[in-house]
């Protein structure tokens, strides 16, 4: 084992982030350690390079950033029990408290005191990281160490779209950002009579129809609550995840939503928002459902068992950038712009 | 049958209404006559006498008002196959279009094309009113006449509430109006663990503490987070039942609700509201389900069934006032002033 | 319209049935008669004309058989209100009785007076059938006729399959009979992790095979638990669809699933059979699930939504026999030897 | 610490159980070591005394018998987090493997490898018992020790009460024991509309009425599915609490529950049982669910919230004997013959 390595660290309070040459984490008793292979990157760690609003209020740099994650284990703490050395493993990124009524009932990604590797503790853009077992999920060694890494994410996706039926359901997706994209592929596998995707960017959209949407709507060129009633006799969707954060968009989304939908919330709008409850809501009998997380770890067997069904086949498309460490940089503008899938670091591949 | 009946009517766009003789309503092939018993005031009838915005938009005068009935069929239509003469009965206000795919799933409640009882067609503040046979619900006839007339009103505040669990739950129950009320006797007969009641008005919080309430909250007097936190081992309510439509009680409600926490909305914002949907509901993972009117007739058969599990004998402070026709204005003044519980009108009862 | 139609009808008490010329149904006032263009063969069917235990019990002659059709309505009852004269429709056919507590909340497949269209009214191996219109559902015209037909069996899999979760699960279907066979491509369409057909005939577990099945189980030739555990990681299945109703295969299902498992129960053991209730069941928490009829409509719902999502093209291979109704016999011979899929009976086409 | 405490051990294969001293048990890093205040006797430890065919399969003397327990921590390993000397904590009995997927997925109590305590490891019939402290639940100090104690069981009847609705519902239980009767206040408290209770012990049906039970049904005495029905309008129950694991009982609950029931299951039938899957469960639609353990931990939360909501107070004629460690032959034979409710052992009562 090397004492050093590299890892892409945020320094200080401001945007960007370095690649630094520190120490190999030590592990504590019930941590492992595991060498990276494939670290994918989310928008979670595009908004702490830029460091927007939340970032500033949330991250306390120095800090190793990137948090998706998938290795071989390296090393093992004293009182480890069911991980082992030369395990292909991924990591579930909440680091949950283990003594509060949500996690006491197993809805441990409602836990009141979660924190997440990579925002509060050092994460994963680095040859090798610390996780503690019981945030460890252990691969069968025939998936590549992309689609290993990118679970996590796929797990949000999952969770996101699988809180109630897809089967046999019409579904409209708004936000094709990196986990609204994926919720497409999933929605196809689980057999959704249609799925309609959204967002306001064309790269993005395009990327959805390789990816099996139905329908593309990009709403600043056309009424979506129209297109969709369009395609649905009239009444609009059964079901709708909405992954943009976006207020039009989830406004839109509510109305594009038939009587009694479910609606499925996962992004994140930045600050309050107007809603007409009353109306799109109450009257209308919708639920709505906030999302976070993943459920541990019932949502990693739905990934697991969903790449078998079919689901790794028709994600295939979605990878669209491999980088070395150095490539860090050339990953935030892609995804700035939008003109990406997934982008997965390779610790051990050479820069260019 | 007389062929002239008194019955309280809106003549015209404005405040008010008037009671007038009228033909007695004739029944077509599927209808039955109902001769009114009890006819209890809603907030509805208060917004239509008193000629609110929404009613404005929505009302057609003329047209007989009140929708909470319960009487005795005195004639049946051509077709009708189950009702008899002589059955006690009250009626699901809601006159669904049998065609749309709610209707086709059962989910009548969620109809796409509702009308309702006293607000589209004419009601049954009056001596006899007609409706549709698939709109009644016949009574074992030992229940008193005002209790066989407020299990429409009873219905909405079980709906809400049994939208989800009670039994072993602590419930916070925002909004101590007419229908919220009902809340706490019904949850106090589930088994909730905890009945939290909040409101501004002191008459109504007194009213709640006498149908069993375990905390009251006036949130112009006491921080409603604080206490409810107090109360929860500092974690929130695992239910919220929404009664108010109030926009600061519904965004405190969902901040003293527990994360994963049921918020139930029955309670109708006048217009858009603001709301932190990132941090109050997707963060937390809460889930809202939007409530209108009753399913029919689960609701309905719940109704009977907790009558006799004792919320019969809890309900009793509920119906504070029985007035005869008459007394449909000094009925909506007690509304206004939120100085009663339900309020009965008894066509029988003669003038004072 | 035509006076007098054919008919194949079960005239006595015994074995067989007949090719009739009959008078064509008069219709009531709520009921629509159907030009019947396609109306495929059940299990019941064949055990009526075999005259088996339950038929002696069930069925009195003289009756016109068969319950799964499709066709052209021709003519509608007086208050007929939403099926029109040319409309492609299909039958429900659990005729229910509007009156019971099942049928009042909406739970209509669980009627407690169901009769059934072909059983215990005339049916539809005809060439036009008088149904009510309540039990009418209108297709949309593109579906070719004979997959308008089935969609009744199909509806019977799909409430098999549909009243738990499919996607992500490890799914076990014991018994590929007519409905058995259905739910293979289903549970695929659904997103299912893995399909096992279970089957002692080997023309249906090719014809499982050819529908989709990810592994086949012959029991006479290999132990099915065994092989079940071999591929669900020593664990068991997820779920059973059990469309036998053979008790050794019920028996086998059982320790087949693994703790906590849904088993939906379909097939009918024709008389009481051994259970080893306590270390099968209740030690291991299985849920089993009795499924009977259709619900109505939200199953067929259901179905035309999965044929869109793939299950039409799926389903292909199925429809292996159209005969006319001069062919009931050859049909009944290829139901008898399992030597089928489905075999649809096509009064519009000329015998041979 | 003394070195050497009071223990009631199953000395060796047959019936019986012996008062011994042996060592006060040694804990490990993450165990707690429990000071035990009451110790109270299930129809496990009465198995067990008597040594029944199921109790030769399973347990392995010498053993130190006993599960249901509360009392005060008086010593904690060196990993253990949460738990505290002097906090008053209750035992979850089940310990699980942490490794399968049920374990994986928070179904604890569908662990594929559970152990269980005083049945697979020494138990808490005893001065002291040592507890993993993942199977620790703590206790709020001002509830009675026995209570603390009987909350094990009250688990089981809660699990299979609470897998399902139970407010509004008609409810039978068939099996009045220590852990059926049970469930009669559960179901009152929980706003059922009629709580029907069937045993042919004559003393337990007379606890089940002091503890509730609208109806009492001697099946020795009169049919308990007429009975059923002359008080559910005819229809049956809509749910089944199957507590008895008797053949005859099973059979006669599933005819007397309505088309598409409830019925849970914890009864174990000592052996395989005839059933009519086909008429009684398929047909019917009925639902079956085998219940084991408790849920962990909501199960024990809901435990907690409901004797707050009054279940507390209606248990209390529950606990008929308080016996010292001696009383344990008298505790057997009590047990024996039907002529308890729970009866508490505690092992610093003084022998008499």
């Amino acid at each position: 084992m090397p004492e050093m390595m590299r890892a892409i660290r945020k320094l200080q309070a401001g945007p960007g982030a370095e690649l630094c040459t520190v120490p190999v984490p030590e592990i504590g008793p019930r941590d492992v350690l595991v060498k990276v292979k494939a670290t994918s990157v989310c928008g979670t760690d595009y908004h702490i390079y830029s460091w927007d609003p939340w970032s500033q209020n949330r991250v306390k740099p120095p800090l190793t950033v990137g948090h998706e994650v998938a290795g071989e284990v390296v090393a093992i703490g004293r009182d480890v029990t069911a991980t082992k050395v030369g395990d292909a493993v991924s990591a579930e990124t909440h680091i949950i408290c283990n003594n509060c009524p949500r996690c006491h009932v197993g809805e441990y990604h409602l836990c009141e005191r979660t924190r997440i590797l990579g925002v509060d503790v050092d994460g994963c853009f680095a040859e090798y990281v610390a996780v503690p077992e019981q945030n460890i999920w252990i691969n069968d060694k025939d998936i590549p160490w992309a689609i290993q890494s990118i679970q996590e994410p796929l797990g949000n996706a999952m969770h996101t779209a699988m809180e109630g039926d897809l089967t046999a359901q019409t579904v409209m997706i708004t936000g094709c950002g990196p986990i609204g994209i994926m919720a497409v592929p999933i929605a196809k596998t689980a057999g959704a009579e249609l799925v309609v995707a959204m967002d306001v960017n064309e790269y993005r959209l395009d990327m959805a129809k390789r990816l099996g949407a139905d329908i593309l709507i990009n709403p600043m060129k056309e009424d979506p609550i129209e297109v969709v009633r369009s395609h649905t006799r009239g009444y609009g969707v059964d079901v709708v995840l909405e992954m943009s954060g976006n207020p039009t968009a989830i406004r839109q989304s509510l109305k594009s939503a038939r009587n009694g939908a479910r609606v499925s919330l996962l992004g994140l709008p930045s600050k309050p928002m107007e809603l007409d409850l009353g109306a799109d809501v109450v009257m209308r009998g919708l639920v709505l459902k906030g999302i976070t997380g993943r459920k541990m770890w019932k949502t990693w067997y739905q990934v697991r068992s969903m790449l078998r069904a079919g689901l790794a086949e028709r994600l295939k498309p979605l990878i669209t950038h491999e980088l070395p460490l150095e490539g860090v940089h050339e990953a935030m503008e892609l995804m700035g712009a939008g003109k990406c899938g997934k982008v997965v670091l390779n610790p051990e591949m050479a820069a260019k």
